[in-house]
């Protein structure tokens, strides 16, 4: 086969745009021999499964699922029934990246959006949204959603959680983590995995892995055992048991075991940061958010981003702001970034 | 890493307990590197779409999806709403092994079951269910789902689904086709794709990735564009919009550019082919199902069946019939099948 | 208004056919003036939940809806997920004559169908069905629905209810009772509504209005309260939470208010056995299972169908089998049953 | 049996309060007689099919059932699939009172917020929605829902009506009106029905029934047949096709071949009118939109609103404004309004 050219580099867009680690690669080629059980009654999904546990330093329940929309669907469908709501930021993926789906899996949960700034949802935000309706007339709020990092690339300080696990227990409300980019916000967290997870009262988490760097696969841990019963029949029963699981389970061994997750995130950080330090000090520039995972939010004038779209840069627009979103992967170099942070001046100039 | 050691063979279980086929890792391996926009629109998801096409010699409606389940699943909630019925064979995976996948993806379409030998639906059943009920208390048949190869292991010949498809246009249903082993069905017919899917009727056909040695994946293949109306869509809000798409279809690239699909499944086949030659010459045993794919279903008595687990043979017994399953893969060797055809010989002595 | 007419009776055909008993329309009557708090906040559902309390002696969770599909569906719903599975008899209503509603309530769940004679389960049936599948691929079994009395006319006597439950409760189903028709089955019985229902260990009932007589209406009764917990939820969503709710609730008070539910009952079930006493006496026609309720199911030759058809009898072909079903209802007269006999006896000779 | 008491009255709360206008109640009487056959297939159901065709002045297609919620549910599921979303305004009946009716009906369709004056639509509210997303990770936008008179008691005109048909057309969004509220809109408007529905562009109506004096039931109105395919199946899976139907469309004969439904709706008006007059003279008080039908939404001071709690007065606070809702009802007395006023005047002094 003559492969298909990738996309050169100059991109920015997305990090679900790059490709496979080395580490989850090698991990894949020693699972791609050999004849193993179905449906994760193999050797690789019971190694990665363990590995979870050790990482988060507690016998957690672990599945594997095929894609963080599914994830997440999934852990919320587990945590309320279709009456029930589902608070998260107003910029949550749940919210505005998922078509629904929330909605799907559990046949008609409503999803009510809190505010506050820089993608990080404000308690107070929670809080009024659960006394603003106590009647059966409104779906009753059930389960809060937090994303780390945020969509905004920000990332929760533990206080921060701590504080939202809060008002949840107070008003009998289960806590989701979408942890796409977790990994990123481990690496700038710099703190045990459970000290910012299950000992601040998160009660399930999805763990991203396609984007550090896998191919396809994500983990749902249930922290709290209790929640995850019969979970494996909802994910069966929503085409999300992989016959061959093994593929979905081995990359986590490539991850977890050299801690090739958290170099790579530490590299897209790196870019992000540097990205955001040069970004500050380009007049006519300025971020929307503080950098603190592997996005960078820029306050791009017209001209300046047409002009880096006509030199082959790839972003997005950022939703509903005339801003720019750049993001850094686990294989985005400095060079890209320099290269970027060149043109950047020069279209401001 | 150490890898764990995967499953020693002896193994006839099922041939999603394989690994993957080297034509597909290779085009995996290709699809590693670099950057690619997510969701589909790279070169190697154009290039499986069109190699698909080709395939079928027409301009059909290519989606990749994560797993059989869901492939079927959406499928069918595409052709129907939650008050209308499928009919498929009582031993049909979408009824027996999905746990109720179909009625979860259409919210509450029933599944209506049609009986027929060898795992084949009779038109004659088809025609009964149909007629049995034509009031608005009872589920609205839509569509026909048929199974190729069956579950039994058996292939429809072109007259056999030109005569459900008759059945079923007759009556105002659409046709859908589980080809979780269309490979193996290919193998054993011998005839153009085209002339054994849509030039026959069939309107949509899951064409099954993984069990033909693929890590994961299927193809979704729409025969009538209208029919496909928005079921990107319906793709990712059910979790099954692949970000990083080219992991889902490269494979297809290495499956069908050298056509190693036919080789692989010619291989099963003929390992399937040789163990029911030797078992129809074994006193005490005999075939439940004549063997025209890669499976072959055997009357085992229980002492025998015993007998070879002992020895460190997988199989499945076949659901409520004291018979035994041996499922080929695309990696059986003959020197597999001798050998349990050894075993076979002396323990029916 | 000149009012349409009204169907002339010779009508057999179901007991929802029939209009509204003296005793409901009186206190409808009383419900019709004035003003009171919506969604069941008013004196006249406190008044009938208390009446249904005593007349069935335990402090039971109380809930009006508006048809007995809705009833069994939510009642189903609140009892299992979309993974689960639904055992009931093949004859079931919840199987053959409510268009999937448990399905769509419950967003898949699966109704898996056991057999028995004369419309009663056979407790080894529901235990075959359990231990026929213990995998995730399958739905797991969750409900035993019974119905009283059946939909073959016949009455599980407290025993065989016992023994069901026995079984439901050895693998951890919880056992609905679908009472569309429980006002005939307890007229039958003779014995304290307590003793055939939850102290034989029935969880949730649904209790029908509609067929003893109300215009519109049935309830469902929490024996469990932890079972009913949100359950009010479920219903508004649904749409199945009356506004006007007192006209859901106060005809209960008037069928239970003065025993009408009692009188019409068996006024019911005695045309029923004296129309099955007659048909036993006739040569050429035979009973299909005992009379023990408002039903009587007629083997009967299809000149003799055809003939009563052609006198302008009303009844229904039962499913699949060439007999007939006789319903009778609250205001059914002997006078009817007679002219009946006398035009079965005629076309017999 | 002893009534209980109906609420006294100084009842502002809700107009579903109140009881059954004679008409209703007359047509019921002349229904609750006698057989009829079941699920519509009975004169009374024909022929208020028939007097809702005249009353539109068209062939449209016609189903009734239980309530509200479940008619704007059903509407709105037959119009979109799972993967669609409803844009309504953000008080809409659909958003804030079915506690996720419309999601779950739908299996998951997601609800927009559409801004506006007076709780009417503003077009370019709804043109803006429709541009913010067009990409397949948000729920495409399939259904416009338009409220007759709206949440806020105000009647859109007929050029507003046109111009939300319009932007919606321009976008191929169907159009839904939820006309709970349809009769108070009308007698306000004083316009042949359907030169404010269909000639306009709305596709399906619901047609309240309950809230201008029916105790249970509302019409779904299908002026596209098209849109109507299958709908009564529909209904019966959702638990929606009530068994005997005459009691659900008899009072329809009684509100419509008297012009009932004019006169009762006319007089709530009235009402509500005289309760705007005096509101706007008095000082300290004001009214928060324009009184168009049987609504009066007031700003009233805390004390005020306690005063008139403390007299025995029934009255909503408007969600989240610090105002109140006064809702007029058909039996609703000039007497009523005037011992109101009498003690705004005094409060307010």
């Amino acid at each position: 086969m003559n492969a298909p050219n990738p996309l050169p580099r100059r991109q920015f867009a997305s990090d679900n745009y790059a490709g496979v680690i080395p580490e989850v690669w090698e991990a894949l080629e020693h699972a791609r021999f050999g004849h193993a059980p179905a449906y994760g009654d193999d050797p690789w999904t019971a190694r990665a499964s363990d590995l979870l546990r050790q990482f988060f330093e507690t016998d957690c329940e672990v599945y594997f699922v095929f894609n963080g929309t599914a994830a997440n669907s999934l852990a919320l469908a587990s945590l309320c029934n279709s009456y029930h709501s589902v608070i998260c930021h107003a910029l949550a993926h749940v919210e505005t990246d998922e078509c629904g789906a929330p909605e799907f899996f559990s046949n008609g949960t409503k999803v009510l959006l809190a505010d506050g700034a820089n993608g990080k949802i404000d308690p107070d935000s929670v809080e009024s949204i659960v006394n603003r309706r106590k009647d059966i007339h409104y779906p009753k709020p059930r389960v809060l959603s937090v994303t780390q990092a945020t969509e905004m690339g920000t990332v929760y300080q533990p206080d921060e959680l701590a504080a939202l696990c809060d008002v949840a227990k107070r008003h009998d409300l289960r806590v989701h983590l979408d942890g796409a980019r977790l990994s990123n916000a481990l690496a700038s967290l710099g703190k045990a995995p459970a000290d910012v997870t299950w000992r601040l009262g998160i009660d399930v988490l999805c763990f991203g892995g396609t984007k550090i760097g896998m191919p396809v696969g994500e983990a749902v841990i249930f922290f709290d055992h209790d929640l995850a019963n019969e979970f494996e029949y909802r994910c069966k029963q929503s085409g999300q048991l992989a016959s061959k699981m093994r593929f979905l389970s081995a990359p986590w061994i490539g991850l977890l075991e050299t801690n090739a997750w958290l170099k790579h995130a530490k590299n897209a950080n790196a870019c992000a940061a540097a990205l955001g330090k040069a970004v500050e000090s380009i007049e006519g520039l300025s971020l929307l958010a503080p950098v603190e995972a592997n996005a960078c939010f820029v306050h791009l004038p017209e001209n300046v981003a047409a002009g880096l779209r006509e030199r082959g840069w790839k972003f997005y627009n950022f939703i509903g702001s005339g801003g720019a979103r750049f993001m850094c992967s686990w294989d985005t170099s400095m060079d890209d970034v320099n290269a970027l942070i060149d043109d950047l001046r020069e279209l401001t100039k």
